[in-house]
């Protein structure tokens, strides 16, 4: 593909031999003369004049003299654009593997991929384009859209809906059963778990990651919305759309999460807690239960504060001894004076 | 099943139509007019008033005029029994799907399901009633005892011991390795991995949960004992029976845990610690290696301390930002009389 | 095997009688007449004496009278070297299962060993003597070293290369895509996930640990390092050599870690940080994001400071009640003297 196109596919301008050939993206560092990068930021200026690569997305206003690039206004997003143009998806091979148990009433869309050894159960619908890899399991009456790819070892539980163009990354478990039980009798009884799961649009879930289905009601995760692997997303649990959750956070039951809210790794959210539009949450921080993070706000530590707050605490945490200190010197000052 | 019928199996005194039809049982949002419900606590009064449940299970002393409903001491009990009797789990569909792989010597009892593509290895004993589902890996030698659920992809190493009536959520994995190395000469050396694991009657472990078997001894689950999702159990660890142990926990080598212990999510436990019965371990708490937790406790935080002395702590470390100025105000005070 | 034989192969020197007969090892507690056991520090001496060990592995310069015994520099070290002897691993049994998926551009070394339903994508090279148990599936283009071990249900993405001797739990993701976005447009775009994953030799995983693979660079995890159960690891993070990573820690995008270093359990390392050689991080400790670790150092607490300056801030925090108590009591003095 040549330069000119890129630019014209990612709406910038192209400085340099626009005719110049263009195979494939990569990292400034490794980038050779056949190859697309892009620069962020001003730091990103000594790497990419050291780059080889043989064209550089750049920011409005920067300048790389004597070399081929493209001017663009967001030269980060306008790479995926261009990755994604000169790196087409192959559609998955449509059909199923013979080795595949497929219910006779499921019911797929045209170029549905079923790979070797996956189950379909009964009653399981899957929209046009979808890729079930591997060992995929479907429970009986489970609803998967249309574009989705589940990757080996995906397990969907019975009964769970699965958005259009949601990617499931090997290992999820969707739709198990919730963390409910009653103590009577000496024992833990099981609380009921026959609620559903509910996966909007777009979603992607990492590797490993597990989400329960609703114990009565309903666990939704929103449109939009990316988790990272060996996430925990408990029973009843409501997402909204284009939250990121990274790494092994674990949101416990009943919590219910507004849109456009990041957190960080190994975040721990304690059940029915509230965390309203576009917060923002540090990596390893505790939220209480029933706790409500108001809207916007960016909190930390555990029992999480507000980052200005938590600072501010913990810059007198830090100097604790030097309060002591002075205490100390205090007390010696007025016995002397006694 | 007529209400008067659930009555009966509850324990119950019915009010108003006793031969009202109940079909299912439902969260008080979601219910309608043949669905049963339960009211927990009054503040859930006015949900179950405005609820469109045709039957509810009510705490003693509970009234709520013109609605058919059943008194009963323990009403979210009452309500997982209904639950049982209005749906009865369909027995698993008995027989060995011809996908399976199931080693001439194997042992089934009666009613035993295998799912496609499981894998059962020589000398494997499975009780009757168990259901081992699609890609169920059971490693040589191991038992499985009756009337178990195994969901899809869990893996069970050889040579496990697996009560009656346990639950393993799909991919589950018992049994694996200890982590245990020797550094010499320069590497880490395996530490021989050749103990068993046993669980008890009556668990249930959540998805993608890992829990390893003993190095040299025994890692042992007690019965009815209760594990999340994406929990760590590792070598030689002894847990109690009754225990409740949430989300993305992880518990260290050797550690052993009493009766009827609670842990929130992501606790982390060191090796060689002891945690007494019935001891709380509040969410993100941290044990440190060899602890003892003394029967009964509740502790929080990391390192972890009784929650009462924890919550002094956190009240002073929140106040420390007017202890700081206390002192300076204090050392004003004194330098301006000098 | 008599006690002497192992004397040899352990570089060791026998007490007593040298040709009894060894049949296996064990535990001090569980080992019986033809068991060999090992005691490591004189705290194992009285579990010693009462164990019914055939014959025990001795540090230098401890006595057990009338037992048998064999004197060795380094006895733990000794009881393995014993244990590889008196326990040869059997090969896998070589071949390749009828119901395992192998592309017909698959290339295998000797005694290779495929189990049922496993998946080998095409372009796959596998080393000779190495196994891949049931349910493993090897992407497209990926290579697997000689006498690996990748256990049920590991997933291998596209594209990784694994060395020798590299050991994978059940359920292990290698390779994933890494969790990276931008946001544009009012979502999330998905940054190119186009890198790759190398896995060097002698690298042990545990179950359910998540490695994913290079966003534009690559992942890579040195030889001899041993990470444990439910371990995650993101895109573009370099992991050194001989280094010990505890159950449930993250490592998160772009960090670097050096040589020999030892991570406790639910260690969280944001981005971007660098972890220098020996260096030691304690269990539940935060990295935060761009951090640098000094060689060697011990760290602790989130975020992580020097283990010597967390003990002694942590024994200022414990006192926080006792210095509140000492400020007010001299407010008190200086008050009743104005």
């Amino acid at each position: 593909m040549r330069i000119e196109e890129i630019a014209r596919i990612v709406g910038g301008t192209a400085e340099g031999d626009g005719s110049w050939e263009i195979q494939d993206v990569a990292g400034l560092d490794d980038a050779s003369g056949h190859h697309l990068s892009f620069v962020e930021g001003q730091r990103a200026l000594e790497r990419a004049r050291a780059s080889a690569a043989g064209c550089l997305l750049l920011p409005p206003g920067m300048i790389l003299s004597g070399r081929r690039s493209i001017a663009v206004g967001h030269p980060k997003l306008a790479f995926i654009r261009a990755a994604q143009a000169l790196r087409p998806v192959p559609p998955p091979p449509a059909g199923i593997h013979p080795s595949a148990f497929v219910a006779p009433d499921a019911q797929f869309g045209e170029g549905v991929s079923v790979g070797p050894n996956a189950v379909i159960e009964a009653g399981v619908r899957v929209g046009e384009g979808t890729s079930l890899a591997a060992g995929v399991f479907v429970g009986s009456g489970s609803e998967i859209g249309t574009h989705c790819v589940l990757y080996p070892g995906v397990t969907v539980y019975p009964g769970a809906r699965v958005g259009n163009r949601v990617v499931l990354h090997a290992g999820v478990v969707a739709g198990g059963d919730g963390f409910g039980y009653v103590f009577a009798e000496g024992r833990h009884q099981k609380f009921p778990q026959i609620g559903t799961l509910v996966i909007e649009d777009d979603v992607e879930v990492g590797s490993n990651s597990t989400i329960d289905r609703g114990s009565l009601g309903v666990t939704r995760i929103g449109a939009g919305t990316k988790i990272d692997n060996l996430v925990q997303i408990a029973h009843n649990v409501r997402i909204g759309r284009h939250c990121v959750i990274a790494a092994q956070t674990g949101i416990s039951g009943s919590t219910i999460i507004g849109d456009y809210v990041v957190m960080g790794g190994q975040v721990g959210i304690a059940d029915h807690a509230q965390i309203e539009d576009n917060v923002v949450i540090g990596a390893q921080a505790g939220i209480l239960t029933g706790k409500v993070v108001r809207k916007g706000s960016v909190v930390w530590g555990t029992p999480a504060r507000s980052l200005a707050e938590f600072k501010r605490l913990y810059a007198h945490w830090a100097a604790l001894p030097s309060l002591a200190a002075q205490v100390k010197e205090l007390a010696r000052h007025i016995g002397g004076k006694r």
